[in-house]
C-alpha cells in the first residue's frame, strides 16, 4: 500500500521537481493534497504553480489548496532574484484549469490528520513551515498523529544561502520551524548540506530532456532557468536541486545519510535569524529531535529521478 | 445602535467582571461573542468559565468559542498562583449548562469579521494575544476590517508583574503580542499603568456586595479572593483590577487618559522577553501604532461597575 | 576620619555639581581623584571640564586623569544635545591650568584600589561604568577591595531616557555596566526614579543664585542651561537633577529611600538594550546586588546642596 | 629583516607547537614577547606553560607576560577536556626558570605598538582575544599602528567545536571578538576549516619523534596527548592541528588559500553565542575586514613544520 503524503510548497522549479518525482511513483506514494505556502513567490502565486504542475503530470485529481499568505511573525521574504517572476519560470506551462480548493491550507492539514488513523501520513515540506506550525498551534493534537515529517529546510555544514547563517526555507519563517522542530513527530531534515551534492549537470540535465517527454522537457526548462543562481555564485558545473530529495528520500532512503540529533532553530539574534543549529557532534544535551542528513548519492538520486520521470506523460 | 464586540479571554476573576460589565450594557454594546483562549489556565477551562459567567449574567444566548490551547512559538505559562486552580476560585457558580461551540474560536473571529461590513466590529482583548494574530496569520485581509482592538495588556511605568520587565498577558504569547502590536489596526490599551490605579478597596468592593444580587455577591466573591495576591505583594488597600478597564473605556472613555505613541514587543531576549516598550516621551521615530493609556480614574470607574452591575440579576 | 572617594565622570552640569558638593564636604569625603570617562562628550573634553571643576571649588589639590575614550563594545553615543557642544555649557569657565595626569584613569583606579586597605575607598560614578569594568577585567582583584560602589545610572519605574528602555548612563556602555554589576562588590544606585523628584525648581536654583559667591553663580548657570531639555521633554517646573544625589547619599543617606534586590543589565536585544531590569518586587530568584534607591527628598537635598555650596569660593 | 610579532597565547599543546616554530624560525620571525591569556587553562598556568615552552625551545631571552585571567563580560570557560589540568600534559618539560615580566600583558601590548614605527607590528594571537581587545578599548590608537593580526579562531564550513555554532577562542570571550574584528587593522583568519585540513597523522607525528632532538620528543608528546579528544570525536586518521598555522601563513602564505569578506561575531543568542558568521558568498553588503583562510596544505605544512623543528635544541 503507498505511503499516504501531503505536499506542502512554495513552488518553485525544484518543488515543481519535487512534486512530479511524486505523482511519477504512485506505487510508493499517494499523494493526497498539495498545499501552497507563501516562500519563494506569494500564496496565491504558488497555489497557481502547484495547479500548473498538477496538470503538466496529468494528475488533475489532486486537490491543490492554499495555506499561509505571510510568516508567523515576520514579513514575507521571497527570492524572484531565483526562481523568476512568476516563481516557476522556464518552461511555457499553461494555465491550470482546475479550481483551488477552497478551504484553508492549514484547516486541511488539520482535518486530514485528525480524520485518518494515526501515524498513517507523512508531511513533505518543501518550503518554508508556516502552514505546518499555524496547524501545529491551532490543532496540538496533531502533532501525535504525523507520521513523519521530511522537510527540505536549513544547512549546517553548508550554512546558509538567503544569509551567511540561514537556508531560505527556515529563514522566512524561522518561528514556525521552531514550532515544528519542537512538535515531537518524527523529522527527516534534507538540508543544503545534502543538496549542494545533488548537482544537475549538463549531462544529467540532457538526459532529462532526451525522455522526450513534456514532463522532462518542462524539468529541463525549469531547471536551466533555476540553476543560473547558483552557478554564477558558486562556480559549480551544476547547480544543486533541493526540494526533490524530499521525495528521493521516501523513494530510496538509503541514497542518503545523516544521523539523528538535535536541530535548533535560531530566533533571537538579528545576525543569525533562521540558522539550524545542528549537533551534530552530540556536543550539548539537547534531546534528539531529527534526523539530519549529511550527504546524499547524486548518482543515484538523478537515476531514480530519470526513470520515474519518464513514467510521466 | 450598539457598538459591536468580540470578547477575546482567559476567566479569571477580573475577566468575568469584564464580561459582566458589558452584558450590562446593552444599550452601549452588543456582544457578538466570547472566546476562550488559554493563559490564566488551559483554554477549555477557560471556555467552560466563560459559559458560567455568562449564565451568571442570564445571557445564555451569548455563543462561546474555544480558541488556542497554546501560545503561537513557545510552552503556556499559567496563573494558578493568582486565579486559583480553576482560574475562577471564589464563587461558587454552578455547571454551565450552554454548550460550547464548535467552531474553533480563531475562525469565528476571522467569519466574523470578513463578513460584517468593514470597521463594524470591535476586539476586546483580556488576555494572551495567541487568537487574534493566529486570525491575522491566518488571514491577514481582517486587519482591516477590525473597528478597533481594546487590549487589557502590557506596562510601562508599572513596568511588569510575571517578571520585572513583562505584564502577563504579553509575556505569556509575545510573538503573538507583537503580530497585533503591527497589524495596522487601531489599538487601544489598557496596561498597569492604568489599573494598578483602579484598586477595589473595601468600601468599593461592599458596595457591590451591598447591591444584593447573585452578579454582585459573585463580584464580590471573586475579587476578594483574586486580590489577595496583589495586596501581599504590593502592600496597597486594595488590588489593582485589570480587564474590566477595557469594557469601562468603550463605556466611557473619558475616565481614561493616555497617549498615541509606539508601542513595541520585546521577544528576543531571556531577560526582558514579553516588555511592552512604549516611547512613551516620543524619542524615537518609530511608527505610532496604538494609544496607551497611563492613568484612569477610580473613582468614575467604580461607580460605573457599580451601577451596571446593579442591572444585572 | 572622611570616607576616602574617587569620582569617575563625564562632566557635565549635573557632574559638575556633584562634583563641586564633594569638594564642598572635606570633613566627610576625602576627594582622592578624579577620573574622566567618555560620556556626554568626549573623555579629553570631560577631562578639561573636570579641571575647571576643580578649579572653581578652588582646590587645585586634587589630580585629574584621563580613562577610555570609548565603551568596551559599541560605539560611544555622547548627549551634546542635552549638555551643549563642550558638555559643560553655562557658566564662563576659564581654561584649566593644573596638569591633566599622565597615568591612564582604568591604572590609577586599580593602584589605589589595590595600595589602599581593602574595604576603604569608595567608588562614585556619575557616567558610563567603563572605566570601572576595564579596571575589573584588567585586576579582577579590586573587585573584594571596593568599600563601595554608588553610581547615578539606570531607572526602572521611569524606565528610559535616551531610549523607551534606557538610561544614558547604562545605555552607553551596557556591557560595562554588567560587569560592574556582577563584580560583587556592595552597589548603591541612585536612579531616574530618584533624580526625577530632585527638581531644580526656579526657587531652588534662585536660592543657589542668591549664594552670591563664584560657585553658586555657576551652578546657576549650568543648570539654567542644562535643564530645558528635560523641562521641554516632561513640561516639569523644575528640572531633574542627577549625579549629585550620588555624593548626597553619602553626605546624608536619610534623604534617599529604596530597597535590596538585584537589577540586571539587558545587553542583548536591540530594542531593550541598557535597560536596568530591577527585580523590585522580588519575582526572580536572581541575587540581590544593589540598594536600588527609588525616591528622594528634595527639599532636603537643595538645603544639603545650598549649604555646602556656601562654603566654596 | 624579520617580521616583527608579538604572540598572544594560552599554551596549550598547539600554541605549544605555534610558538616553537616561530622560535625555530628567526630569519624570517622576530618574536618580540610573548602574552599569556586565560584560554585551555588560566592565566597564570598559562604564562607558565608559556615559559615552558621558551625554555625547551633555548630562547631564554624572550620576555612572557600576563595579561588578562578573565574574559570582558562573560565568565570563563576552560578547556582541561581537551589539554589536559595543566593545558600543556604530554611531555614532561621543566619547572620555568625564566621570570614572568611584571608589566601587565595589555600594557606590554599598548606600549609596545606605540612606542614602535606604525605598521611594524604584527599581533598572533593563538587563543581568546580578551588581551587584544582590552588594548583597543584602553588605547584606541593602536588600531591604526598595527601591521597585521593573524588568528586562529572561528569557523565556518566546520562550524563550531565548544558548541554546535562556536570555536572554542571566540566562544570563550565573543566581545572581546567583535572588538577585534571591527577595529580595523587587517585581519587574518585561520579557523577550523583550515585546522581540520591539517591533520598530524602517526606518520607526521613518527617523522617529528625521528628528529631526534628534545623539542621533536616534546612536540610529538604534546600532540599525542591531545589529538586523543578529537580522534575520538571526528573518527579521523590524524587530529586536527590549530595555533601553528598563524605562524605557518606568516612563513609560508601560499599553503594556504581564502578569501576577503566580511567576518561578524554573534554576541547576542544564547543559541549561537560565539559564532563566527562569514559572509564566505558576500550575500550581505557588510564591509570586508577580514581574510578568511578556508583550505590549507597540510603535507606542505607538515613539511615546513618538521624542517623548522629539527633547527631547535
Ligand atoms: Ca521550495
Ligand atoms: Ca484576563
Ligand atoms: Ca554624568
Ligand atoms: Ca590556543
Amino acid at each position: 500500500m503507498p505511503r499516504k503524503i501531503i505536499i506542502d510548497t512554495d513552488p518553485g522549479q525544484d518543488d515543481a521537481v519535487a512534486i512530479l518525482l511524486a505523482l511519477a511513483s504512485p506505487e510508493e506514494l499517494e499523494v493526497l493534497g498539495i498545499v501552497a505556502v507563501a516562500g519563494n513567490v506569494g500564496v496565491q502565486q504558488n497555489a497557481i504553480n502547484a495547479r500548473k504542475v498538477v496538470e503538466l503530470s496529468g494528475r488533475t485529481d489532486i486537490p491543490v489548496y492554499a495555506g499561509c499568505s505571510r510568516p508567523m511573525r515576520r514579513q514575507l521574504v521571497t527570492a524572484e532574484h531565483v526562481h523568476g517572476d512568476t516563481g516557476l519560470n522556464g518552461p511555457d506551462l499553461p494555465e491550470p484549469t482546475i479550481p483551488l480548493q477552497p478551504r484553508h491550507g492549514v484547516d486541511y492539514i488539520i482535518e486530514t490528520l485528525m480524520n485518518a488513523a494515526p501515524k498513517t501520513i507523512t508531511l513533505c515540506t518543501l518550503g518554508p513551515l508556516t502552514n505546518i506550525a499555524m496547524a501545529l498551534v491551532k490543532e496540538p493534537a496533531i502533532a501525535g498523529r504525523i507520521q513523519e515529517i521530511v522537510m527540505m529546510g536549513g544547512a549546517y555544514f553548508e550554512v546558509g544561502n538567503i544569509t551567511p547563517a540561514a537556508e531560505f526555507n527556515i529563514y522566512v519563517d524561522p518561528e514556525a520551524a521552531d514550532v515544528v522542530m519542537r512538535c515531537g513527530a518524527p523529522i527527516t531534515i534534507q538540508p543544503l548540506d545534502v543538496t549542494h551534492m545533488i548537482q544537475s549537470t549538463p549531462a544529467r540535465l540532457d538526459a532529462i530532456k532526451a525522455l522526450g517527454n513534456r514532463s522532462g522537457q518542462a524539468v529541463y526548462d525549469m531547471l536551466t532557468f533555476s540553476e543560473s543562481f547558483d552557478l554564477r555564485k558558486y562556480g559549480w558545473d551544476g547547480a544543486p536541486l533541493h526540494d526533490p530529495t524530499v521525495i528521493a528520500y521516501l523513494l530510496q532512503p538509503d541514497l542518503f545519510e545523516g544521523r539523528t540529533c538535535n536541530v535548533a532553530i535560531e530566533t533571537a539574534s538579528e545576525l543569525t535569524i533562521g540558522m539550524t543549529v545542528v549537533d551534530y557532534w552530540h556536543v550539548t544535551d539537547r534531546p534528539h529531535n531529527a534526523t539530519y542528513m549529511r550527504s546524499g548519492n547524486a548518482g543515484g538520486f538523478y537515476k531514480l529521478l530519470t526513470e520515474r520521470l519518464a513514467r510521466l506523460p
